[in-house]
Formats: structure tokens, sequence, C-alpha cells
């Protein structure tokens, strides 16, 4: 098992240390994704002008938005995987028999050969 | 394209209305995946004591997380379906030189009946 790192993280213009078993460059990357949404919903008067709590709440919908779309992704991407494994499983099925259609061709001929 | 939806969500006990191109649904399940993350949080202790911005961004970390595994797993699923195409490009492939094999042998086999 890996081992528990500490981070110090800049979000919002604050330092938060984190600390769990993800490492560094990780927590980082997950900081630096919320420092741009906030950047990018600081731009947006009518978000400034919002109370703090609410400022929160916009942004964890956001957040929250983007899991989901990944999410719906996973599931449309197992189906195409599952539809892809019954398809290689049905090939190679065709795939036998054709080889046993094959050799058994291949054996008669032989046989005729020989007489 | 679809119309503009308004609908009323609930979180953390405050009423607010959101307006955007996603379905009721799926603004209240998105609504009902943060209060559950809050409600998560509110069993401990630690979370309670602190003060409410570090609240809102120790949420915000750990819907972006949920959000990069889920990412992490479609760039997985990527990858696998990609291995599978190929995998399936190959079988066809594979069968089409069977095929062609196997209508050579039976070609030359009826033409030595012919004879």
């Amino acid at each position: 098992m890996s081992s528990k790192t500490n981070a110090d993280v800049l979000i919002g213009g604050k330092i938060y240390t984190l600390s769990g078993y993800e490492n560094e460059v990780y927590l980082q990357k997950v900081a630096s994704y919320i420092n741009s949404k906030l950047n990018e919903f600081s731009e947006m008067d009518t978000y400034r002008r919002l109370p703090s709590d609410m400022k929160s709440t916009l942004l964890e919908l956001n957040i929250a938005d983007d899991y989901f779309k990944a999410k719906s992704q996973v599931e449309k991407l197992e189906e195409d995987l599952d539809a892809r494994n019954k398809e290689i499983y049905d090939l190679k099925h065709e795939l036998i028999s054709l080889r046993v259609k094959l050799e058994t061709l291949e054996d008669a001929i032989q046989k005729k050969e020989n007489q």
C-alpha cells in the first residue's frame, strides 16, 4: 500500500494542506482544475455579485456536472466494450468453424490423392 | 435544440433555481449527489468544526476527485476499446484469408470432380 502524502495546494488564493493516499501530482492537478473553474466564473459579473455560499454551490454544481458527464461517458464506453467483446466472441467462433471446415476439406483431398 | 429548463433544487437546505438545457431529472440527480456528500461530511466532527469556506473547498475537492476518477476510467476504457477494435480488424482480416483459402480449395475439388 502506498503511504500517505501531505501536499500544500493553493485553491482560490488560500493554502490547503491535503493529506491522503493520492500522490502530489494528482492533488495539484485537482486543485488546478478547481482554480481554472474559479477563474472562469470570476469573469462573470453575475457570479461576482453572488453571496459566497451561492458561489460555492454554483461551483459544486459545475464540477458535479463534469462528473456526471464523465460518468455517462463511462457507461456508454462500457456498453461499447461489451458489444465489441460479443463481436470478438462471434468472430472467433466463426474462425473456428472455418478452420474445421478447411481441415476437413484438406483431409478429404489428401485421402483422394492417396487413393 | 432542447429548450431551457428552470428547476428548483434543494442543496444543503437552501433552494436554488437552476436554469439550463439539462432536464429536471438530471438537475435533481446532481443536487441529490451533492446533498449526499454534504450529509456524509456532516457526520464528521472535524468537518463540522471547519469554517464554511474550508467546508466548501473540501466538498469541491471531493467532487473533483470523483470527476478525475471517472475521467481516468474513460481514458482506460477508450484504450480498451481501441485494443478491441484492433483485434476485430485482425480477426476480420484472418476470416477473409480463410474464406479465400476455402474457396480456392473448393474450386480445386470441383475442377477435379469435373475431370
